[in-house]
Order: C-alpha cells, then structure tokens, then sequence
C-alpha cells in the first residue's frame, strides 16, 4: 500500500490542535488559514492566493473548511473534513470574511494567524475583529509541533528521497562538456518525475495532496558561478573543470527531500580537491554530532570546527541546516543560534558549504532524520570525490 | 536594447515612497521587507525565505540592502543600491534584524510591514519594537502604487506575453489522443524557455533580476476533470473528445503574461460548442467593458450578463479577472464587489470561466493594458473554436 497519512493520525493531530488552543483559553476551537497548517490538520493542500481560505477545527471535534468556488471539488476530493462550505471569490460583494463568521460559533477562538494573509493584494479584517473577541494566536505552538515528524512522515521523507536520488542520477548522467544547465535539468527532472508518476501510480498520484515530483538542477552553481549559493539557473554551459552544486529533491504525498552534490566536469584541480575534502569532513562532522538530547547548535559548532581548524571560515557563506518535510525549510536551525533540543523523529538537512570566489562551490546536502542513538540518512547516494566526476 | 527598468524609474519609484512615507509622518525613511516592495525599488528579485532580507530607503534616497550572506554576490550583481550589507545567517548569534538596527538613524520609519514575514519557521521582533517607535505601515499604499504600470513595465509584460504564446503554440502541437498532459506540458515549456532564452541572450539572461521562462501546462484540466478549476497536474492521457483548460505564461525581467484557451482534442460536441460560444462571448463582453475611469466591476458584470442570459451562472466558479505584473495576481479585481477605478495603464487577466460536471471546463484568459480609450490586448493568440482544435 503507497504512503500516505491516515485519517486517525490526522484526528490525533487535531485533537493536540485543540489542547493547545484550551490551554491558550481557546474554548470553541481552533481557525487555520496558513497552507502549512491547514493540510498538517485536514491532508488538504492548496496554494494560497489572495483568495482566503480557512480550516475551521471546533472544540467537539467537527472540522469545516471554507474555499473559494474554484477549490470546491479539489477540497471534496482530498480534504478529510465534515463538511466544505464556499463562497464565490474574492473580494465578492460580501467578503469571504463573513462567510467565516458564520462558521464560529460563540466562545473564543485561536487561529495559526489573526487573519489571512496578505498574499496578491488580499485585503480583509483581522480575525479578532470580525468575531469582536480576542484571538489567542498559535504560530508559535504550531512551529514546534511540526518539528517531531511521525513514523509515517518520516517514511513519506524516505520515499521522495528516493525519488530525488533518481533525478540527481539522471543529472549526473547528462552533465558534461557543452551541456546546457538548464537542459541537463529539465531532463532529469522531467524523466524522474515520469518514472515515479509510472512507478507509484496515476491513481495513487491524483490522490496525493501535492503533485508527486522529482526534480534536480543547479540554480546557476556552474563553474565559477557555484560559488554564489543562489537560487536561479543562469543557463551555463558545462565546461572541462567546472565545479557543479546541485540540488535536488523529490515530492511524495506533499512531503518532500532534499539532497545536493558537489560534483565535477573532468578532473578536478589540487585546490578543488582540497576544498571538497574539507567541505566532506565538515558534514560528516556534523552527521556525527546529530544525536536526541543535545542542543541543534552542536551540530553547526562540529562542522564549523572543521572549517576553523582548516582555516576555511571566511568562505562559509550559511548554517549547516534547517528541518524540513512539508515545507522546503522548517525550523529548527543547524545554527550556532538555535538551541532547540533534538529529538527523534526530527527531520534535517545536513549542509555546511564553502563558496571560494574564482574557484568553485561545495556543499553536500543530505536529508537525515534524528533516531534513539544518533542519526539515519534518508539520501542515499554516493558522496565521495571518485563517485561523483562528471563526463 | 532588450528591455528593462532603468535606474531613473527605480529612483522615481523611491521618490513616490519617501513622499508617501512622510505624508503619513515617517522622516527619517522607509524600510522594505517583502519581495515585491524590495524588486519595485532596487531591481533586486529574491525568493523569501527565513532569512530575513530588508531594503532601507533613508529621507536623503540614500538606499542599502541587508541580505544573508548568501545573497551577498547576487545582490551585489542584481541590486541598483548604494550599498549591500550582510550577516551569515538566521537565526545566528546575533538576530538579524539586530544588524538592520544598527542601519536605521533615528527618526520614524515606515515600512511594508511591521517585520519581516513568518516564513519557513522564522521568529523575530516587530520593526516598532525593535526600534522602539511607532511604525507607519504602507501596505495598502503600495498595494495602489503598483496598480498603474509604466511604459517600461506594460513593455515587459508585452514581451513575456510573446514567449507565453510560443510556450502554447508547442503545448497545442503536442497535444494529441494518447498524450500524456506532464509530458506535453514538460516539452512545450522546456522548449519555449530554451528559445527564449537563446533568441534574448544568455548575457540578458543574467542580468534579469528572475530567471527568464515560459511555460505552458495543463494543471490537470484534461477531459472531464477540466471542469476543475484547480491547478496541479493529475498526468491525464488526452483521449478523443476532451476538453483542454491551459495556462500559459512568459516572464522577461520579473514581469509575466497570463495566456490561457479552451481547445480539444479532435471535434467538440454540440454541447461543448454551446460552452464554448458563451465563454467566448463573455470574454468578448469583458474585453469590451475595459475602459478608463469605469470601476472594475463593470467588467465582471458584462461577462456575468452574458452567463445570466444564457442561463449558466451556476457553472461559474470564480470572477473575471485580476492585475498582474510582477504578482501573478495583483489587485484590483475584475470583481463585482470591487471598485477601483481603471487607469491607463493598468494590466489584467480576462478570463471569465465555466466549469460543467462531466462535460468539462470552458475559459480563455487574455492579458489586456488598459489604454487611454479601451483597452489593448498582449497575448496574441487565437480565440477562435477552429484553431483551438489539437491532434
């Protein structure tokens, strides 16, 4: 049976929702306007718009969403809901707004926001001020309630990882001399996504909340380029030494994975060497330090050990991680700042980079999931220097 | 000369916001936080992320930019400010909005938002209490701002709108009985953005603050699921006789087109054809409404005449249109419960929509400038049922 996340854990997940929300004076229930939220409680994934749209969790249990028109049958599709209400759109001779106060009743609310964001000239009342009580407002409950993924999330993470493997082979397959970044990746991303499409199913993918999804590219991290960890291709042509940073990730059930290699075009130099295997001992520096227990800071403190002993530290350009799972970044933060308590079930990017103006790029991104004793790595595909030349 | 806003319009717009700053009694500037506010004044596209990002526009119009240090190069290359300063990253030591502290001179700042955007698990202090002073907030302000777009812009949005049509064209001549809707869209996108970017340049390439594209796609409006106004991809086979809903966009500099069609695989039923001809008569009839110093709800209620004289208001699911530009949506509204007033210059989808169980969905959408005395169209594609039919 594919993965997928079931009804029950979704009610267990609304009832700690409503916990919360009692603990905070919330006694009629809980209001979700943020996607992150509204699908972690209802399986129902939407990309927001200036179009409001609110997941309604009463204190008896019973669940409501509130959709614009044209999300109708896509959240009768996949919402796991009682009941889902629309209105027409936006901004609508009556704002969607008061659609919403209908389905509150009295008492006092908490909400992931007071209100709904203001996305592509979205304009509308806070929360509080349309039902005249104050809202105890969630964010920040929410955040760390996210962080521990379940078994089933984490073996959602596990599947995209797979797929994302299978885009980054094809990219590695298709770079070499003369190759055009952006088709290299569109290739293995387009070929990869067919393939999990085909493997997993066009059943199993219309009932996926999120497109099932395999990609990996380079983000213009060609050459001397990869040395700027930016996020946009700049059409390169692969040439004979260039240092390549890749990314790549797959996307399951609305759960997704990140890994990215540093990789090159031929032979690389002395000093690229010198570099990949200082940026190759900092992640492994840090996979080691993952243990349940201790402070997330420990780990970014261990890779930058390794860059401080080197003497390397000027061309650090980030932290050495962030969670993630649904959303490409959660917290908490791989960061010298973050002192949030590992725990297991937490999932992580493992990610120190060194960025060498004139020479190149390396960073390895790994996705690894905190256990009992330490760590277990979700990405699993070659990271030294032999298994990862180009061409 | 490939087409771009230049750094005297970038100054103008920062004029307009010191002005509108002081008017609402902020002296000593403006700080920017959100990516439509920083791109509108310092040509510098980003994608948000938990690291905070801030434009600082001081009274004098001297400007600088705060960026984690992984921006810095980007910036560097992208950003027309007087200067870039960095921190490495969030949440760091030391927070970032510590460093845009130590920016800010004393006086009253107003700014997009009071703070930098909960994304992706960030945390961080208001700007008002950070600086400990009341904080103007100009949202609505901008929001208006960026409705009238200048002969620059209106020429940015002409030229993505050439290589959205170019994207379509490929996705109509692939579209054919046994195809699969991802691969088609894959191809004709994969191919239009390789043109666009060999026929404008790999040197513009770089230069634009977004990377140059085109696509077009189907989000799963294949066949009777075309009456689902939703927008992922379910990988439908086309077979004989669907309906097909597409989207197509370019984005040349950070501004992008909306192209969309109703076509079908082989010939339509009689049923199909009536849809069509309404749809297109209403599209016809909002088209026609497009006139300066008109609210926008007229335009919604000439398109909505014509679903009420054919008797199918039910099937409709959203209103006529939206802004765009930068945004894929912007306000104001093809809405009837908006009333904004049409100015030259203005830019808008056109594409009022009907959406039939079993049978499929109907919608063109056009982008149009509204012009001194009408309007003009962009997206020059035909509208007509017989060259709409693929395969």
């Amino acid at each position: 049976m594919p993965p997928r996340i079931e009804p029950a854990e979704l009610l267990e997940r609304r009832r700690q929702l409503l916990d919360i929300a009692a603990k905070k004076g919330a006694d009629a229930g809980v209001v979700l306007f943020g996607p992150r939220g509204v699908f972690h409680a209802s399986n129902f994934g939407f990309i927001p718009t200036e179009r409001p749209l609110a997941l309604v969790i009463a204190a008896s249990g019973e669940t409501r969403l509130l959709v614009p028109s044209l999300e109708r049958e896509h959240a009768e599709a996949m919402a796991f809901v009682d009941e889902v209400r629309e209105y027409l759109d936006y901004p609508g001779e009556r704002h969607p707004m008061q659609f919403l106060k209908d389905m509150l009743g009295p008492g006092t609310w908490a909400a992931d926001s007071n209100g709904y964001g203001a996305r592509y000239g979205y304009q509308g009342p806070s929360l509080s001020d349309l039902i005249d009580r104050d809202v105890p407002v969630l964010a920040e409950d929410l955040r760390v309630l996210w962080q521990v993924k379940s078994p089933a999330e984490v073996r959602l993470v596990e599947e995209a990882s797979t797929w994302g493997n299978l885009a980054h082979s094809r990219l590695q397959q298709y770079s070499r001399a003369g190759a055009n970044e952006y088709d290299v990746a569109m290739r293995a991303s387009h070929e990869a996504t067919q393939a999990c499409v085909d493997t997993l199913g066009r059943e199993y993918a219309k009932q996926c909340p999120y497109p099932l999804e395999a990609f990996a590219l380079f983000r213009g991290q060609v050459g001397a380029n990869s040395a700027q960890p930016h996020a946009t291709t700049i059409h390169a042509i692969m040439r004979p030494g260039d240092v390549l940073v890749t990314g790549a990730s797959g996307r399951v059930w609305g759960y997704g994975s990140e890994l990215e290699r540093t990789m090159f075009v031929g032979e690389p130099s002395a000093e690229q060497r010198r570099f990949f295997d200082i940026m190759l001992a900092a992640q492994d520096a840090a996979l080691d330090a993952i243990r349940p227990g201790q402070p997330v800071s420990v780990v970014d403190r261990a890779a930058r050990r390794v860059f401080e002993d080197a003497g390397v530290t000027k061309y650090m350009r980030h932290h050495t991680g962030h969670a993630l799972g649904v959303d490409i970044h959660e917290s908490p933060f791989f960061d010298v700042g973050d002192a949030t308590e590992m725990k297991p079930g937490m999932v992580f990017s493992v990610e120190p980079g060194l960025y060498v103006p004139g020479l190149g790029g390396f960073r390895h991104s790994d996705t690894a999931v905190v256990t009992e004793d330490g760590h277990r790595r979700l990405t699993l595909y070659p990271r030294d220097l032999a298994s990862l030349i180009c061409g």
